[in-house]
């Protein structure tokens, strides 16, 4: 298994905002929610049972801190969590902060939204927030 | 917080397979995707950090146990995995197998499938099989 590379789909969609023990922390470049995705730094993994025991505790951890992370400073309607990578192979976690009142609720966010990037300014002050917040 | 009681649309759409030590596995009675759903038995339960540590550790546990199974048995061209609960706030996590041939492959199931209920023969031979195997 070579050096762990990220998916050109997710470096294209997101910006990254920091490495935690395991996983790669991206943001999602779309200003209508708060969408944050952890990529396990491993190459070659597509399923959660493809990471050793170890890993896939680690990955849950992350999951959680960063869960409860989101919970505690955005207060979600709903926090959405997923798996999916029909498209995209590379094993990679979707963590979304839902409101009422956001772009597409309260279906998914996958398929739902358009394209709504962040402007220059608004998402390096929110990648700094994350930084700050999360290292 | 009272006694746990499934949110009576989960009840409506799925078929009861069996109790693990922390969750309820149903079966969606969609036929077609292999669709599953664990249920934490907690009552008012609508995040991951709703649940004790212990409760999410075990609720980890199930999900690798259930995606393990899933991959050996039904070799998923991609499992998907997900928690949103934007309609249905009870916690419940979602294990779909995928298939590059499915009605709605490479979508999400969410939003992109019509009711297809198994015929009641084929869903409690289905239903015998799951419990057998996950007992």
């Amino acid at each position: 298994m070579g050096q762990f590379k990220l998916h050109p789909q997710l470096a294209q969609d997101c910006e990254a905002v920091l490495d935690w023990p395991l996983c790669k922390l991206l943001l999602m470049n779309n200003a209508q929610v708060l969408w944050l995705i952890l990529v396990p730094r491993v190459e070659g993994v597509e399923e959660l049972h493809d990471l050793t025991r170890g890993q896939q505790h680690q990955l849950w951890q992350e999951v959680e801190m960063l869960g409860s992370y989101l919970s505690q400073t955005y207060a979600p309607h709903k926090l959405n969590l997923a798996a999916i990578g029909n498209k995209v192979r590379q094993l990679h976690m979707h963590l979304v902060v839902r409101q009422e009142d956001d772009a597409c609720w309260p279906e998914p966010v996958w398929g739902n939204l358009t394209p709504s990037p962040y402007n220059e300014a608004e998402k390096m002050a929110l990648v700094s927030r994350l930084r700050a917040d999360l290292h």
